[in-house]
Parts: structure tokens; sequence; C-alpha cells
């Protein structure tokens, strides 16, 4: 698993965030109206046409496999084509996950609104996607260290069904033990508890902290 | 939580299937796109503006909220909106879940190919992304008697990283005890397992079969 430094400047940095976070803004807005037109068979037709064109075009020229991880020299993360996180992936709601100190009651939480693409049961948040997100947000918890770590268990209780919408999660990290830390979290909407959340993650033998963003990389 | 009924004919079934599948599609092709592209900056302002057009033809006329769960009423299931399985949903793999017999030694299994949307690690598939697809296909299982069931707890562990590409999920239901129903499932890639995970689905208190489909549901 290889994590890959790219050279660039702040600016460069700033300016390439300035590409991309529109393009998947615009995205995810597609994403929501095609689960939810009704226009007629024709318009529809016209829209996927359309969009396999801008394909094309992007496809011109584009790396061969998965974005990967990238770290800038100066220490940024850049997990781009990260599923919760990613700034160039539409999948992403995104997440954007604030991190207080390793002392802090909350050491990380997060809030954000979720739409039609995130749907299970009938107007509230498919149960996997609770998943999904409490993974990236115990797991950023648990790297606060520096240390990049995976989940080694996760385990998710679901206390009652998720509306769609804004809800916040908020995480702790009661126990680290070496490369073990226990992170606990709990999913809320109008400040009542949806559902908790608790992983052992765990950092690969012999790894140095990278650097402050380190974290970000998952 | 309400189920929408569609008084659909097997016909009108099919053709919007033939309308919606083609466009999720290709819409799925450009959230590849999007995150793997290198173009020229003037190309990707290009596409932001032209994926922006596409959505306001579409948005000129849609339902006000998510899709929502309906069924035909002749029982088909249309979960189009699903995060997982949904038609019309292109964060959704999709994922399509094939179910044998509640007798069969695994009830229920899918096969599913991972690019670039749906990475953690570098190169891998997200730690979230696996909860997710294992909350979809043990909540299938779960509900293969026909009642729709919802997650209340799921526990995943991590026994390697998973590669992004081909893999399959295998699930099986040991107890199932009233409206209770203990599900089991297993990730495997090249026949190999990377991670297990075990959840428990309740159904709502009062509910009886809808249909063979209900389970399309979730």
């Amino acid at each position: 698993m290889e994590f890959t430094y790219e050279d660039l400047t702040a600016d460069e940095y700033h300016h390439r965030v300035a590409v991309y976070q529109p393009l998947t803004a615009a995205l995810r807005e597609l994403l929501d109206a095609v689960i939810r037109t009704e226009v007629d068979d024709a318009t529809v037709h016209s829209a996927t046409e359309t969009i396999s064109e801008v394909t094309a075009a992007l496809r011109a020229q584009q790396i061969p496999g998965a974005y990967g991880v990238r770290h800038t020299a100066e220490g940024r993360g850049m997990a781009w084509g990260n599923a919760v996180i990613g700034l160039r992936n539409a999948i992403a709601p995104p997440l954007t996950v604030v991190r207080g100190s390793v002392t802090d009651p909350v050491v990380a939480h997060a809030d954000v609104e979720l739409g039609a693409a995130y749907e299970g049961p009938p107007g509230h948040v498919h149960g996997g996607v609770v998943s999904l997100l409490f993974d990236q947000v115990l797991g950023e918890a648990a790297s606060m260290t520096g240390l990049p770590s995976y989940t080694g268990t996760l385990t998710i209780r679901y206390l009652r069904p998720t509306p769609l919408g804004p809800l916040r999660i908020e995480a702790f990290t009661p126990e680290r033990d070496g490369r073990k830390t226990l992170a606990r979290a709990a999913m809320l909407v109008d400040g009542a508890v949806t559902a908790e959340a608790e992983g052992l993650f765990i950092s690969p033998r012999g790894m140095t902290p990278l650097h402050p963003f380190a974290g970000e990389s998952r």
C-alpha cells in the first residue's frame, strides 16, 4: 500500500482545489437530479448522451487507476479520491472531519447534510451509509497522533432510523495502547443519538508519524 | 416510514428501466472520470458548466424529496434511490444481490467490481464501503422471508485490506427467532476472505410479508 508524494507548492495546491472543487460539487447536484428527475424520455436520453460526451472529454488524459493517497512535500494530505472525504469523489458527501486535541472530550466531529443519494429505508439514511461515515470519523479520531491507522473491527448499534437531512458525528478515543486505538462515536440528529459505533484501529508495524496531516490520508 | 405503491404495468416498468439504467450507467462513468482526469483547466471548467446545464434540464421537473421505496401493484420492488442497489443512484456500484433459498448454505450472494470511486487506503476499498456493502447483503439475506427488516447491530472484522477490483459477498442466516434474524457474511477476493460481518436484523412489529420482492426495498 503506497502513499504518493507530489511536489506541489501551496499555490499549486490551492489552484487545483479551485479547479476541481466546483467540478465535483456540480457532479453531486447531477447525481441528486438523476435520482429525482421526472422529465420526459427525450430529455433523459439527451442528458445521457451529453454526460457520455463530458466523460469522453475528461478521459482524453487520465491516470491509469485509482487516485491513491497523495501528500504534498509540505505535508498536505490529498485523499481526493476517498469515498467519504474525497475532493474529487462525488460519492463523498463530502464529510469534513474537524479535529480537536487528543485531550478534548470529543477528539473529532463532523457535520454533514445527507440528501436523496444516501437513502435506504424511505426518507432515511441507509444503514450502510451510517457505518461508512462512522468508519471515516472513527479512523480520523484514531489517527490523530499522526500515525495512519486501519480499521480492525467496527461495530454499529442502530438505535433508531436516521432521517435524511443534517446530522452530526462525534468521536472519542477512550483507549490507546501502542499500535491499537479504541474509538467510539455517536450519530446525532437534533441532539438525539440515532446510532453508536465502536472501532478498534491498528497502525501498521514500524510506521512513524509522517506529518500532522497524515490522518487525512485514510 | 412509508412505502409507496405505483400502479405500473410490467411494460411500463421495463420501459422505465430501459430509460434510466443507461443514464445512471453513464453517470457512473463520469464519476470515475472526474476522479481520474488529468486534462487541462479549460476542459475541466467546460465540463463543470455542461454538467450544471444537464442538471438544470433534469431538474425542470422533479420529485420534491428523496426517491423513497416503491412497489408496483404486481409486487416489483423499486428501491431505485437506494445507495447500494439503486437503479437511479450512481453512488450504488450497483450491487445485485442474488438470493437462493432460505435452506441453502449461502442464502444470498453478490458479485461486484469496485473502481476508483470506492477507494480508502491507496488502491484498496474504503473500510466504510466494505461495511456499506455488507449491510445491504446481510439485510437482504435476513429479509428473505418477505418481511422488511432493519439493521439492529452490525459488526465487521477486517482481516486484510480488500483491493479494488472484483469481489464477492456471501451471506448466511444461522438463526431466526421471531422478528429477529442473525445474519453472517464473508467478503472474498480470489476465494480468500478479506472481511467478515455479523448483523442482527429486526422486522418491525405487526408487519406481514408484503410480497416476494419486499426484501429489495431496504
